[in-house]
């Protein structure tokens, strides 16, 4: 994780001049204030920070040393390597850089970060949510109310649950499950864990148990699991099967890690229910199947989008910036070997 | 709280034969699983439970000498109390006594018990999950999304906010206030409390704050006062106006205490958000103005109705049956002058 390639570079960090931005005007003021990339200067004496309107077609990208990038920043092939013949640092503000980076990007040696461990606090957080309102069947009031159901039908008043002494699945022991372990914990919530990748010496290896029998006894199944080819599909027909009349999804994470014809099924008989914060096809279409079920709760794939988590991004990006201009180790760079593990 | 009373009667509480059941049959099994209640034989043996389909016309309430009430029971008064006449002690498995009593009920001194105590885990979860859902607008998006509106409009990526640093404000250190500050303190939020009874020597007036300034440094606002004449529209038109652009306002107590008028034109304007579990008339009508409101989270005044709370609260009630037979002082006793302070 050290970036020697760098340092073995003609160009030192102090020579950085100019500095690309491209992180999508929305939220552009949510990752950073006023001022705050301008400090960089304090490191790299008159940097410039440029912020072309669409990087596919711009020349402003030419002359980057660092780029800055978010979700929609064109994939650094051979032919945008091409168009960025100073590039010598790539920080993703947003998550995963599965979407960046190429073959070619990572045999021309150049370093990428990303700012990812910004949203695990606010995914974890999100999926709690969704956890306590499946438990209390605020959905299904909710709807029900909304849809004009009469108070008597709409109300649900022999099934909720409490999150104490509840039974939760974790599938999944990542950045994002340990903060959602956290929290559930905290309210005294009984939590197990799957994790194939688990060390006997981690702490979390006393709540491990065997996929299955974790799923048939939750009442609650939460993924924080990576998408990679080994969890494409890991929760499929046979674990929904498992799981007790009455129980809940959260899905925080990816859907191609769960068979999401088998959910439909089961969400659309009523046995189980849902909360969904991602989909197969993002964006999801506007008659979407997933749309009109009274038992599922749906978000669009916002589960690390809070204004704490973009400004922590934003210093994460600024501090990993500061360390290349410093000659400093790179705290949160990604190797082409990590992301086939990673999410 | 000891019942002296009862110790003076000429009937010992060995001789009590028959218990009235009226707690309601949806909820029955989730108070007293089988066998729970006939286990009171040990302490009155040949105890009989009544079960009449209607306590207002039933003769079986005349044989009664413990009654066990929920909601719905006929109130306590001189008519009632003429029909009952063996009565010696009344458990209420629901929270408030106050549907059941009259004048006439205080003056007779029988002893009047309730379970309320077994509610207050479930509603300070319940004002927690509801607080969790409006900070991540959980409800605005997953609204929008079932209603067909664009995956891009329904998305609402540059507000949400999590607990963790939030400012929470609370009304009212009641017991489940106190709950309620518990689990968002272990969240990291950063809580205050308006209650003007509380005594300097409690660990929470570290908390306490006057209600205006309490209300306009706050990100969401949990109610948890009891409905007294006292605290009636405690939270009017000025306090509403009080609290900042974008806030939340959470109400699991009773509507009462909210001018629901001016919450209504707030909410409407989209200036607040608010998730209510409880409103100015209920049943709420079919086509309640509520109903309809993208930015409103609804619920059936449901807050304390748990599968765990109503076991908890039929584990007080046999436990009280148990004191009062053996003899021993009420724990959950209420008292005309109590009353007067509770909700």
């Amino acid at each position: 994780m050290s970036n020697d390639d760098v340092r073995a570079d003609p160009y030192p960090q102090s020579r950085v001049s100019r500095l690309l931005l491209s992180v999508g005007s929305a939220e552009r003021a949510a990752f950073f204030p006023a001022g705050a990339l301008e400090d960089l200067s304090i490191h790299a004496a008159g940097i410039d920070i440029v912020e072309p309107e669409d990087a596919r077609s711009s020349d402003a990208v030419s002359l980057a040393e660092i780029a800055v990038v978010a979700w929609g920043f064109p994939r650094l092939d051979a032919d945008m390597l091409a168009r960025m013949p100073r590039l010598r640092l790539v920080v993703n503000a947003a998550s995963s850089v599965r979407g960046i980076v190429s073959d070619e990007f990572w045999a021309s040696g150049i370093p990428i970060s990303q700012a990812g461990a910004a949203m695990s606090p606010a995914v974890a957080e999100m999926s709690l949510t969704l956890t306590l309102s499946l438990l209390r069947r605020v959905h299904r009031m909710d709807h029900a109310l909304r849809n004009g159901i009469p108070w008597a039908a709409a109300r649900d008043i022999t099934r909720a649950r409490e999150i104490s002494g509840c039974r939760i699945a974790v599938i999944g022991a990542s950045r994002t499950g340990r903060e959602y372990i956290r929290m559930c914990t905290a309210l005294g919530a009984d939590v197990q864990v799957f994790d194939p990748y688990l060390r006997e010496d981690d702490p979390l290896s006393t709540l491990a148990a065997p996929l299955l029998e974790l799923l048939s006894s939750s009442d609650v199944v939460a993924i924080h699991a990576p998408a990679t080819a080994e969890t494409a599909g890991m929760i499929g027909c046979r674990e929904l099967a498992a799981m007790p009349d009455g129980a809940a999804l959260v899905n925080t994470a990816r859907a191609s890690l769960v068979d999401m014809d088998a959910l439909f099924d089961e969400v659309t008989s009523g046995r189980l229910d849902a909360a969904l914060d991602v989909f197969e096809s993002e964006p999801l279409p506007d008659d979407d199947r997933w749309r009109s079920l009274p038992n599922a709760l749906l978000t669009g794939h916002v589960s690390g989008a809070t204004r704490e988590s973009r400004a922590r991004a934003g210093r994460i990006v600024i501090d990993e910036i500061a360390r290349f201009l410093a000659d400093e180790d790179l705290q949160h760079r990604v190797t082409a070997d990590a992301l086939e593990r990673m999410g």
